[in-house]
């Protein structure tokens, strides 16, 4: 049966200081009404029943992870230590076998925001249908609407059937010509929505990944401890579907952002007539292109342009745009008094 | 004797959302670690004993007024309601009159920075001598360091002595290009620090001033009340001083400044090597000529410029510097329950 699996993990820095560790963005509603979560949620919900739907998370952020979505604890997988996707993914996927010896996953993240539910089920639901028919690692591929630098890209090679191909390869966050190019040959963004029959992601883990597949033993005998411990921090990407042959990709034709920074707001959430994103209690004059969210204290902009104001938690942040992307090195500047926030 | 009269009114706009109805200005420590009004005291109480001091203000801040600056409330004169600067002067004139036959008044107002108490204190005490050794009303007009356009201007005439001069005429708050041939042609700015021995004042008001002469009689039979039900509310400068041939100008070599504005802090602060002027617990990174302050809410600023920050009263406001000045049209657009700070 098909199941999913959620990763929730996060050190809640891109978004301070409205996010912190026991807030992470997934857990924030940054696209709409809702925590990006609970959206992550209701979205599978419609072809993937709670029941078989697996979240990895950290210890800092599993309990109100369960209270907020109502999960219930069983399929709730606790990490010990933060180890990269690789392990997460296994760990969650030999859990899936564990309980249902036919299990397929549909692997994806908690702080999504995704334009339109019913693409998204219906290409989730054809990567399903390719890594089984096919015994393929599927991914995701998201047909790009700009020529982003902040995302990885696949290269789709020879197809496989109407919709599916094999990945060429891989591409790096591009720079900006790079992109350029990369989109013109029909490259597309590398989404981290993946599908593979839990049997097929084990033997390719074994073939391919020494950081994970001398531990697998470990799960075997109950020892998630054990298996954390002995791991590499390794991505599923470069520990696994960069090196393996029987990768192919699933073009989907939707909106996909991973709400990486602030900016991301902008595309996420409605803007005024001048380009403005506001959360919260927000009055502006004269101002354009700016961002401001505030969780309750009010905050008036006048004849701003292309800035960040972000009133949460007893800070306030004022960021000019192009700089926001780069918080977490900014934060890690600061001064711990200012930097961390109030519990 | 010499006393001092001091306009402690305002309504607490300008410095939005950190000044409110109950904390204008002069109750905050804008230009240094006292408040204005509390440095005003000091500066005045090296040669005008407190005893000699009246203070005129409103009824939303006699109680602070008397309680911050240790005030005998038989020293300060509550206005019954805001008529300008004319009725004002006029009351605490007759009432150092009433206490003091032989009074003479500085008047000044509770809300400026100085920046030289020395200079300032032999200004003051020059343009007393003058106004009793002339028998005139004495302006004093600061030596302008910038073609200013939010000042009067005061030019001098014939001279009286080797300091005093006749004023020749006062020029209203000029546009850029008349403010620099004002400071080619030596006028100053007119302070609002004057000078006059208590008869000569009145004398000149009846001859002068219709819209304060007729009702003085009023403060005669002790009616306060029917004398401010009663006046038209003109500024000294319009009903007197611009209309009497009895008017002279000392000049004042101290930097002074009205802090009308946010901007007003970069010049009555330090500014840091990048030009900002920083109050309370502000971390900039790559931020240049900007203002912050912040009455305990940490404040992080990245990659912005000529932009002011305020976090004050449960309130944040983020203004371009070239539109600080309009904050109090700015606040008569915003919705109430923005603009009112919570009590």
């Amino acid at each position: 049966m098909d199941w999913a699996v959620i990763l929730a993990g996060g050190s809640g820095v891109r978004f301070w200081p409205l996010s912190s560790p026991t807030h992470p963005k997934q857990l924030l509603p940054l696209a709409g009404a809702k925590s990006l979560a609970e959206e992550t949620f209701e979205r599978l919900a419609g072809f993937i029943p709670p029941s078989r739907t697996l979240v990895v998370t950290g210890s800092a952020i599993a309990a109100p992870l369960i209270s907020r979505l109502g999960l219930d604890p069983v399929n709730v997988l606790v990490e010990p230590r933060a180890a990269s996707t690789g392990p997460a993914l296994v760990w969650a996927t030999c859990e899936a076998l564990r309980r249902d010896p036919s299990a397929s996953v549909l692997a994806l993240h908690a702080d999504w925001a995704i334009g339109d539910t019913a693409a998204f089920a219906s290409t989730a639901e054809a990567a399903l249908f390719a890594a089984r028919n096919h015994d393929r690692l599927i991914t995701v591929g998201i047909v790009p609407s700009r020529p982003e630098t902040g995302y990885g890209y696949i290269v789709p090679g020879s197809p496989l059937d109407d919709t599916v191909r094999m990945v060429a390869r891989f591409a790096e966050k591009p720079d900006a010509k790079t992109a350029l190019n990369l989109m013109a040959e029909g490259a597309l963004w590398n989404s981290g929505l993946f599908a593979w029959t839990a049997t097929r992601l084990l033997a390719e883990i074994r073939e391919h990944t020494p950081e994970i597949a001398p531990h697998l033993i470990r799960l075997a005998e109950g020892d998630v401890a054990g298996f954390f411990a002995a791991v590499g921090a390794v991505s599923i990407d470069v520990g696994l579907l960069e090196r393996s042959q029987r990768v192919a990709v699933v073009p989907g034709h939707f909106d996909w952002d991973d709400v990486g920074t602030w900016e991301a707001l902008t595309r996420v959430r409605s803007r005024d007539q001048r380009g403005n994103v506001v959360v919260g209690p927000v009055a502006l004059r004269g101002t354009t292109d700016c961002i401001a969210w505030s969780d309750g204290t009010p905050i008036v902009l006048v004849d701003l342009r292309d800035v960040i104001v972000v009133v949460a938690n007893g800070r306030v942040l004022v960021v000019k745009r192009e700089q926001a992307a780069d918080l977490k090195r900014i934060l890690d500047d600061l001064p711990p008094e200012i930097r961390n926030l109030p519990v």
